[in-house]
C-alpha cells in the first residue's frame, strides 16, 4: 500500500480524443484524475482531496488499478469500488451506471473515528468525504457558490430580496470562511469580517476574496458605512478577537443588516482564540496546554453567542453556519444559545423543498470556452433568475478555474434536467469541443441524513432516517447515472451522516439525453418527495406544481 | 395510522390472471400479500411477519396504498417504500427494479432501539427484520434449511461427509432451535435435544419435528445407541436442564459426535432456565425479580460453557449457534469461553466464499406441482449433488407448503442462474401454470454486514465494513432485479447489521432471461468477490474458477 508518492503529478487528459473505450469510461477516468489535479487537490501525493483526509483513492496500486479497468472496460460493464479499491467488473446493461461506489460506510455500533482508524492503518479502509472520493469535486466554487446562495436567501427572507446598501457582520476568514467576503459582495451586500490572524487577512486580500483590511473599529465602519450610503458593496478585514469587537460595536449601537460566524468553534482547542490572548501564546499554549485552551476559548465562545443573541434581540438577522458556537455557548451557561437558527433549517432547507441544490458541471475538453458557452445557455434557459445571471458574471470574473473548467449553479426541480438536455444537444451539435460530466455535492436535497447539519431539525423529527439518501442511490442508479456513490461520514465525521453522490454524462448521444431527462429530474425529485414527506409545505406545493407522484402524501 | 386491524385477512391472489399492469409489478403485490398469509405471518392483524416486530408494511394504510400503486405501476416506473410506506413513483426504464426498497436505516450515531422506539411510535419509522419488509419470507422452511446445511458442513468437516451413526447433542426446541431435531435427521444424524419446557418437546412431536421424547438420560441415550448401531437417524427430546445435563452426560463418559445448543441465552432474562429453578419459578420470577433471574442464569450459562469446552477438550466438535453463549460465560469469568468457534466463520463461510446461501423461489401460481416441477428440475441441472437431492425429498415429505408454494436451496455461484433460466423456460413453455419469483435471504454471501453474526471474525478484520451489502444493492439494481432493499438491524438488531435483498422475477420472457441471467450471476459472485477480498483461498480460487474480473486481487 503507497499512500504518499511525491513522484506523482495527475492531470486529468483534455480534448476529444479517448484513452477510454467510450465517453462514459472516459469521464470518470478523467474526473478522478482531475480530483488529483494540484490545483485542485489539497495533498495529491497522498491522494487527498479536501476535508482533512478525504481520498480520490484508498493507495496509488488502487488509482493505477481504477485507471486500468476504466480505460478498458465495456458499455455493458459496471466497475465496483469499495472505499477507493476497485473490487469488481460486473456484466450489466448500456443504462446501468459504469461505476458503483461504496466508501466508509460501516455498521453503526462500530462507525467511529477509532475503529475507521484502524481499518484505515491496516489499508482496509478510506475516507472519502463527499465529492473526493466520488470524483466530482472541483475546487473553492463550491464554498463560494454555497455562501453566496445562504446570503442571498438571507436577502430574500430579511430585506425583500435587495442587499444594497446593506451590510453583512460575520468573523473568520480561514479555509471555508474566507469565501464570505467575496460571496457577501457578489451578493450584494458590503461585508465587515472580523479576523485575529494578521496572515489570514493578507492572504484573502492577495486573491481578491478581500477588497479592504481593517485596523480599528473606527477604521471599518467608515468603509462601511460609506459603501452602505453609495450601494457599491466592499469588504472589510478587521483584526480583532470576535469575542471583543462583537460587545463594542453592540455597546456604540452599531447594528448590522445580518450576523453570522466562521471562526472554527466546532474546535476549542485549535480553532477559537480566547479574549485577551495573543495569536503567539495561542500557538504555543496550543501545544503546552491543550485544556487551558479550550476552557478559556469556551468562555469566550459563552461572550460571542450572548453578543449575537444582544444582536438578535435588537432585531438584526442572526444565525449559525455550521460551527456549533451555540453548543459550546450552551455548555458553559448561556441557557438560549439556540434562539438563533442554523443555517440549513432557517435558510437552505426552502431552497431544498424545491430540489434547488448544488448542481454542477465540468467540461472534459478541459476549454473554458466550452463553460463559458454554457453559461450563456443557462442565462438563455432561465431568462428570468437575476440572481443567477449575477452569480454567473461574477463567477466567471472574480473565480479563477481549478483543474477542468467547471461551474457550479443552485438550481431546483424542473430546471435541471432542461439544463442537462440542453447541454448534451451542445456537444451532439459540435457547439461544444467535447462531452461535459453533471454532478452535484451530496449536500444536496435529497441525497443526505446529517441530524447536526444538512437535517437537522426536521419538520417532523426524521432527522436521523437514512432510507432517504439509500433510496436517493438506487433511483439514480435506477435511473441510469453514470456513476453513483453511497458514502458515511463526510463533512461532519464517523458516526454523523450518511449520503449519496451522483454523476452523468451528456455525452450527445439520444441514449444520454434519455437518460439525463430521466436522471436530473428524478434526482431533485427525490429531494422535494423527503421533505413533502416531513411536511414542509413548500415541497408539498412544489410537488403538485410539478406533477410529482407521491403516494405517501395523502390529499 | 393503523398498525393493528383484527378484520384483515390477507392472500395473496393466486393463477395465471394480472391484478397489476404485468408480472413484474403482479409479483411484488402478490408476495407482499403471501408476507401477510395467515400461515406465512406470526401475527398478521398487527403486519408482523417473523423476528419479534419484523414487519411488511408500515401500517395498513401503507399496505392499502403499496397496493394500489403496484396495480396502477407502469413498466417504466419504480415505486419507491421508506420504512414500509410507499413515498414515490418515478420514471425509470423497463430494465430497471420496480420497486426499491429501505427499511429501519438510521444515521449511526442514533441508530439504538432507543431512538427507533421513538420514531415508530411516531409512525416514523418501521423495523423490516431481513425478508419481512423485502417481501420475500416463505415461513419455516428456511430455518430448516439453514440448520440443515450446517450440519450437513458439520459432517462434511469431521466426520468426511457421512453422518450415519453419529448423533448431535443440542438444547432448546423454541422458535428456531425447534427445527434442530428435523434438520439433523434430514443431514442423516441422531440428535439428543435437552429442553427444559414439557410444552416445547409436546409441540415439537405434535407437528414432526421430532421423533421421540424421552425423561431420563438412561432412556434417551438408549434410543440414540440403538439408533446409532443400526444407522436409522432418530430425534430424541430430553426433558431437563442443559447446565444440569451437560456436565452429567460428560462424566458418564458419553460423547456426541458434534455438539451445539440453542437456549436463548442471548436474552438471559427471558431465554435461560437457571439450574435448579422450575419453569414455574423461573416464569414468575421473570417479572418479580428480572435482575436476579438474569444473575442465575448467567452463572449456570457459565457451568453450561464449561461443559462445552470439557467436550471441546474431549475432541467433539462443538459450535456457537448465534445465541451468544460465549459472550455470557466470558462475563462470568470463563476465560476459555471463546475457544469454540461461531457457526457462521466455522461452517457456513466456507460456502459463501462460494456464492453457496439461502437461494429460494415461489409459485405465483400457487400450485404446489409448479414447485415439484422445479424440484425435478433442480434435481436434473444439478445430478450430482447428492445432498441436494436428499434435501429436496425430504423437504417435500416433511415440510407443508406455508402460503405460496415454495422451496429453499443452498445453491452457489454457476448454479443459480442456470436454475433461473431454466425455471424462466419452463414458465414460457407453459411447464408452470404463472411466473416464479427467485430471491433470498439476506443472510447470503454478499449482502450482509454483521460482526456478531455473518461477518464474525473476517480474516482482514473487515467485519464492520458496509461498503459490501451497499455494493451488492447498487449492483442488483443496476443488474435488473425487480425488486431490491436495504435493511438495517435484521436478526442482530438495532445497530448490529446492515443488509440488501433481491428477489427477480421469471415471467417467461427473453428480457426476464437476459435479466437473470446477469442478477443471478452477479448476486453470488459479488459474495465470492467480497470473501476473495478478504482473503480466503476458497473465495479466490472459486473466482478464478468462474472467472470473476476481480482488478481488487493482485496474482
Ligand atoms: N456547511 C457547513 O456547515 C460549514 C461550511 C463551512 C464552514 N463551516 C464551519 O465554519 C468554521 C470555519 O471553517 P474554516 O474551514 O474556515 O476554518 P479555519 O480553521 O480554516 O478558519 C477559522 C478562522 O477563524 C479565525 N478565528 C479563530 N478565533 C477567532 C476569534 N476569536 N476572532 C476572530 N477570528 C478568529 C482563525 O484565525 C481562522 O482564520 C468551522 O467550524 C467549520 O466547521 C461549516
Ligand atoms: N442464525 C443464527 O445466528 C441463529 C439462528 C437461530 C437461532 N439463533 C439463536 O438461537 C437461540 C434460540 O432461538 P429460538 O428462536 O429457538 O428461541 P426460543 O426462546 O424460542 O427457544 C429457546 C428454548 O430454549 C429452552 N431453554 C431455555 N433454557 C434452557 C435450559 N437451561 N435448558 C434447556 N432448555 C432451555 C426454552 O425453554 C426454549 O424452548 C436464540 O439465542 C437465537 O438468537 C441464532
Amino acid at each position: 500500500m503507497t499512500r504518499l508518492d511525491n513522484s506523482r503529478v495527475i492531470k486529468a487528459p483534455t480534448g476529444p480524443e479517448l484513452n477510454a473505450k467510450s465517453w462514459l469510461t472516459e469521464a470518470p477516468l478523467r474526473m478522478l484524475m482531475n480530483n488529483l489535479h494540484p490545483d485542485v487537490a489539497e495533498r495529491p501525493e497522498e491522494l487527498v482531496v479536501y476535508g482533512g483526509i478525504g481520498r480520490a483513492a484508498r493507495d496509488w496500486e488502487s488509482f493505477d488499478r481504477i485507471v486500468e479497468t476504466l480505460e478498458r472496460l465495456e458499455d455493458d460493464q459496471t466497475l465496483l469500488v469499495q472505499s477507493g479499491k476497485p473490487v469488481g467488473v460486473f456484466r450489466t446493461h448500456p443504462d446501468a451506471p459504469r461505476v458503483l461506489i461504496a466508501n466508509s460506510n460501516l455498521v453503526p455500533h462500530w462507525a467511529t473515528w477509532e475503529h475507521f482508524g484502524e481499518l484505515d492503518k491496516r489499508g482496509l479502509a478510506m475516507y472519502g468525504q463527499m465529492t473526493a472520493g466520488s470524483w466530482i469535486y472541483i475546487g473553492t466554487q463550491g464554498i463560494v457558490q454555497g455562501t453566496y446562495e445562504t446570503f442571498v436567501e438571507m436577502g430574500r427572507q430579511h430585506h425583500g430580496g435587495d442587499l444594497s446598501g446593506k451590510w453583512l457582520l460575520t468573523a473568520g476568514l480561514g479555509g471555508m470562511g474566507g469565501a464570505q467576503p467575496l460571496a457577501a459582495v457578489m451578493a450584494g451586500a458590503s461585508c465587515l469580517a472580523i479576523e485575529c490572524q494578521p496572515s489570514r487577512i493578507e492572504m484573502r486580500l492577495r486573491t481578491g476574496y478581500l477588497d479592504v483590511a481593517a485596523q480599528t473599529i473606527e477604521e471599518a465602519m467608515a468603509v462601511i458605512e460609506k459603501s452602505c450610503a453609495e450601494k457599491k458593496p466592499v469588504s472589510v478585514g478587521l483584526l480583532g478577537n470576535a469575542a471583543e469587537v462583537l460587545p463594542e460595536l453592540y455597546r456604540h449601537g452599531i447594528r448590522p443588516d445580518l450576523l453570522t460566524d466562521q471562526t472554527s468553534a466546532h474546535d476549542p482547542v485549535n480553532g477559537y482564540l480566547p479574549i485577551g490572548w495573543t495569536v503567539a501564546d495561542w500557538v504555543e499554549k496550543r501545544e503546552s496546554d491543550p485544556e487551558g485552551v479550550a476552557k478559556a476559548a469556551k468562555a469566550s465562545m459563552a461572550v460571542h453567542v450572548r453578543a449575537m443573541l444582544d444582536f438578535q434581540a435588537a432585531g438584526v438577522p442572526t444565525t449559525d453556519y455550521g460551527n456549533n458556537i451555540r453548543q459550546m455557548a450552551k455548555d458553559e451557561g448561556v441557557e438560549n444559545a439556540f434562539d438563533f437558527p442554523g443555517f440549513v433549517p432557517a435558510y437552505i432547507r426552502p431552497l431544498f423543498c424545491r430540489g434547488i441544490g448544488p448542481f454542477r458541471w465540468a467540461a472534459l475538453s478541459g476549454d473554458p470556452e466550452d463553460i463559458y458557452k454554457t453559461d450563456a445557455k443557462v442565462k438563455e434557459l432561465l431568462p428570468d433568475d437575476t440572481h443567477l445571471h449575477h452569480w454567473l458574471d461574477m463567477a466567471r470574473e472574480k473565480i479563477q478555474f481549478q483543474g477542468l473548467p467547471a461551474r457550479i449553479c443552485w438550481v431546483g426541480l424542473g430546471d435541471r434536467h432542461r439544463l442537462g438536455l440542453a447541454f448534451n444537444e451542445m456537444v451532439a451539435s459540435g457547439e461544444l469541443k467535447a462531452p461535459v460530466v453533471i454532478g452535484r455535492d451530496h449536500l444536496d436535497s435529497g441525497s443526505v441524513a446529517s441530524p447536526n447539519r444538512e437535517t437537522e431539525a426536521m419538520k417532523d423529527g426524521s432527522d436521523a432516517v437514512s432510507d432517504w439518501p439509500l433510496l436517493n442511490a438506487l433511483l439514480n442508479t435506477a435511473s441510469g447515472a453514470t456513476w453513483v456513490s453511497l458514502h458515511h461520514g463526510g463533512g461532519v465525521g464517523m458516526g454523523y451522516s450518511q449520503h449519496a453522490g451522483m454523476v452523468i454524462v451528456a455525452d450527445g448521444t439520444p441514449e444520454a439525453a434519455a437518460r439525463l431527462e430521466r436522471v436530473l429530474w428524478n434526482d431533485p425529485a427525490s429531494g422535494v418527495m423527503r421533505h413533502a414527506d416531513a411536511g414542509y409545505d413548500i415541497a408539498i406545493d412544489c410537488a403538485r406544481e410539478r406533477g410529482l407522484d407521491l403516494p405517501g402524501i395523502s390529499s
